[in-house]
């Protein structure tokens, strides 16, 4: 099942006054809310949600205070001159170091993502020592924020959930998709033809990635925007993102 | 010089009604009507347009009847079961051949660009034998598409050219942009702070490529569709695309 698409085209609103998240914080209830006062009816469309406020309400955060690091860790950090508690909360965030060098460590979380430093990003309020980690299961966190939005009134939308990674070749940063829920990860047009009846080259798109770079163009700026909604798709099917991560025995950079 | 956002978000505009493209057709001519005929006033925004159009006009066309592969191109087509003359035109596009495996070439191509096949496509028509070429250079095809549209009075409007790639670790393809003219394809928001007065830690994001993911949603079904008007984004600066490729020396990928 694929997306159906407005003829008009997209539309991404920023969801304007979230403030500041908590542990414990009810997201559902602070995003419907921000949304409602944005002018913003949940219908009809994909919630893109930073994966950092969901983290935050799940409690995924560490205090580096507590972090012994390991021999390893310490001797990563002491190579590429970081703290070596940070080196050890990504140590254990990841299933394999895919790649290390230029005081970059690319790796594998236990989800499969393939990303720097396993997702785990320091706080930057000063002062403050916590690394804010990514959810335990993305997929379910998108799952449960859809089911709560349901239950508030929110009717044919789904979720996607994203982290803000770099990648090979290019410099910059762009948005891709950690979880999803109410959405196909993938929009598969194999077998389909175009206009002038020929069988359509490009066959299977990322769907949620597309979705997560747009919206990102809105959420970078400034962290009072940590979620934006997308009108003009339909969206439909219940796979998850998890299902697009590449086999590795197939990957030709692992 | 970075991009000013509009209070509302962004809207992703598909123009329609751009027919075929035959070699020295005038893309902006084509293009300025079909956006008129779209209710689309060029101003204010972000042009995306897919690489094909553009190879098209410029002819950037090989008919494979035309082409003696080389024994290289023979043995890697006879290894991946390929035709022999798209295999010798992707190894003329190559500067190096990145990585080869799963009858798939990753290609660096002589612009720097890493992707599959060099950029080469195969046309989709029957009976069509042509091989359709990335323009030879994509950032000065993006400079000469705006002046062409600015004397047809368009106003304040940058281009991205994209194309559609895959990437390791994910199935599924996105956009990504191969070129540009009137945007940094980087935003910079080092040194910069967020609401709460802390430094933002997300400092460089890839906005061409996030413009070409979220533009390509509504590219992908339909090949009648080129082109994307993105409002909401006032473009701004003189860099090009090429700007964004990462030194090889630093990529842990190369």
């Amino acid at each position: 099942m694929n997306i159906e698409l407005d003829e008009s085209g997209l539309r991404f609103r920023p969801l304007r006054g979230v403030g500041r998240i908590e542990p414990g914080d009810d997201l559902a209830a602070i995003l419907d809310q921000a949304a409602k006062e944005s002018g913003i009816e949940l219908r009809r469309g994909v919630l893109v949600v930073c994966q950092k406020v969901i983290s935050k309400a799940e409690g995924r955060l560490v205090d580096l205070c507590t972090i012994e690091p390991s021999d390893e860790a310490r001797r990563i950090a002491e190579e590429d001159e970081k703290d070596p508690r940070h080196v050890e909360i990504v140590l254990r965030e990841t299933a394999r170091v895919v790649r290390r060098g230029h005081r970059v460590m690319i790796c594998e979380t236990h989800h499969g993502y393939v990303c720097a430093n396993a997702g785990v990003d320091l706080s930057n309020a000063p002062g403050d020592e916590t690394a804010i980690l990514l959810p335990v299961d993305c997929d379910a966190s998108a799952k449960a924020l859809l089911n709560d939005l349901e239950h508030r009134g929110a009717r044919e939308i789904a979720i996607v959930v994203t982290d803000t990674f770099g990648r090979p070749w290019r410099e910059g940063l762009v948005d891709m998709a950690v979880g999803s829920a109410g959405i196909e990860p993938i929009s598969d047009h194999r077998g389909e033809s175009d206009l002038a009846g020929r069988e359509l080259q490009v066959t299977t798109m990322a769907t949620v990635d597309q979705l997560a770079a747009g919206a990102g163009i809105l959420m970078v700026k400034d962290s009072a925007i940590p979620a934006v909604f997308v009108e003009g798709v339909v969206p439909g099917g219940r796979g998850a993102t998890r299902d697009m991560l590449r086999n590795p025995a197939e990957d030709l950079f692992r």
